[in-house]
């Protein structure tokens, strides 16, 4: 087997790391890939739930005693403090790790110091390969969370190409097709809340939960936050077992947030006046738009954001990519702050 | 140098023939390439305005001896007939063309019959070489005009992700940025028509000129439709020396395409009802539409078709393509009937 480069060793490792989100919460999504002495992967692993085992001991305890002499490939700098589990860089060295790969320097200064003790420890130390991947993919939200003490918010619509989500009759089922609300799902499924209005609520009886193409449930689900004042039925199906559900009294945005709690990702899923009022807050930091190709003409727009009057209130996002999804457009903008 | 193959050639021919498009009008936008019997390019040609040459004749001017026991390579079936040139068959024949490869049969029964002649005399014919690039490319208009009897309609417009054209207040410029804008006028250069609403030119007094990014005029300018029953003040910029005007009374957007004439290439630029209306009468064939990466929460729609009441009347069209114009997005989208 030709022995791979820290590049591709870390793309496997950052593909790793996906699985845990959602799953790792609090703690972040990482990845590890443990090659042995010859350059063969000998264990990949993930972060798992908190309280569990970080990714290097899991995928430490996948190479057994191939680890010893060979290299730890990992998306986060591996932490080095003593909380519900060791720290990983003592658990590296124990198993005899001659080098490590990190992607991101742990900008929490309660855990960082990993790379410095691998050092003082004779491991040789190799910081920032695949660093802009990890960083904009699967740590993001939690880099976020590191930075601005609150979740990282993405608002997810889907409407016409003239940005309706509804005729005006009400009808609405489906704008979009089954590839893109199948992503839809796989998104949700690493999420950790799930914002909505009263509003969405009472119209559509949305269940809101992360479901495998046969309507299965995923392994996780995130949180389904309700915001606003009216009440809910409790036959709703927004209410089911399949995850838990809080209600949120009045339009404050931030009390959705503080509802969500350590939550790294939080998806503000509609209606329109709460998109409108996330953004009126300045409280989205990604949008995940769908669009269908058809145009509608008359309709309930997309967000509905009263306190706007003028173009320079526009609220300003960067294109990050675009992916066709069946007969749909899916894109993804970010706020650069 | 090396020469170029069949598929190579065409590409040559297809690129050529954009130059012609807007200019050719009633003719089709056609490109030819004259190869020398060695395989090098001896001349390259695109159709010259009503009354000129066509493209095949252009590019054996060019060639001139150089084309003896060559071939020719154009997008569209040499033409068969005496209009107010002489067919292009007999001159490829008289210039002694060994080899002729064209893309597209002509569907047009009056001129058809190029390639049967050609074979005739003795020439080596292929057909089909690029067909499905010259057919969505520069013919496509011309070929749905043969279709369908009338131009081919393209809708266009520029909104936020949440489908907006407009703040509350009216503030419009510039919801889409310079590259995108630098594009309308790109294609604004190749059309035979544009076609507005009187709210749109009572609100922006547009020139709706195809201009370069230094704010020269191009070469070629569509004649600019008004549809609506308000007077234009006689100074509005519409009223320009830089192109025709037509003032169509009414809202019937089949009066606006009559006033088109025998145009190919027609776009629709609005306002909103306008591009509803046009819609709703099933004469949108092609969708053309900006998106800025912004979301303004309130404001005009880009679309407003008052017909609509439910989602099954939706207007539906497939996407062709999507590029990304500086911080914009521009989707292409085709009505498949």
């Amino acid at each position: 087997m030709t022995s791979l480069d820290d590049d591709a060793l870390m793309r496997i490792a950052i593909d790793a790391s996906r699985a845990a989100r959602g799953v790792s919460t609090p703690n972040p999504p990482v990845g590890a890939v443990v090659v042995d002495a010859d350059g063969e992967i000998a264990g990949v692993g993930s972060t798992s739930p908190a309280g569990g085992p970080h990714a290097e001991i899991n995928a430490l305890r996948e190479a057994g005693e191939r680890a010893r002499g060979g290299t730890a490939v990992v998306t986060l700098e591996p932490c080095n403090h003593t909380g519900r589990t060791g720290p990983c860089s003592e658990a590296l060295i124990d198993a005899g790790i001659a080098r490590v790969v990190f992607a991101v320097a742990d900008p929490n200064p309660r855990a960082s110091g990993g790379a410095q003790r691998l050092a003082a420890a004779g491991v040789r130390v190799s910081r920032g390969v695949g660093a802009a991947d990890a960083e904009r993919g699967p740590l993001r939200e939690w880099l976020f969370r590191q930075a601005h003490g609150r979740p990282h918010v993405t608002a997810k619509f889907a409407a016409t190409l003239d940005g309706r989500i509804a005729a005006p009759d009400g009808t609405s089922q489906w704008i979009t097709g089954p590839v893109a609300r199948a992503r839809v799902h796989e998104i949700r499924g690493e999420l950790d809340a799930i914002v909505v209005g009263t509003g969405t609520v009472e119209r559509d009886d949305p269940a809101l939960t992360a479901r495998h193409p046969d309507g299965s449930l995923r392994g996780h689900q995130p949180t389904r936050i309700i915001l606003g004042d009216r009440d809910i039925r409790p036959d709703a199906q927004i209410f089911s077992d399949a995850a838990a559900t809080i209600h949120v009294r009045g339009h404050d945005p931030r009390e959705a947030l503080a509802a969500a709690g350590d939550a790294l990702a939080v998806q503000v899923e509609g209606g329109p006046r709460i998109v409108g009022a996330f953004l009126a807050a300045d409280l989205v930091d990604a949008l995940q738009v769908y669009l269908a190709p058809t145009v509608l003409g008359a309709g309930a727009a997309a967000v509905d954001d009263p306190t706007v009057t003028t173009l320079a209130q526009a609220h300003h996002f960067v294109l990050e990519g675009s992916q066709v999804l069946g007969d749909d457009i899916a894109l993804t903008l970010i706020r650069v702050r």
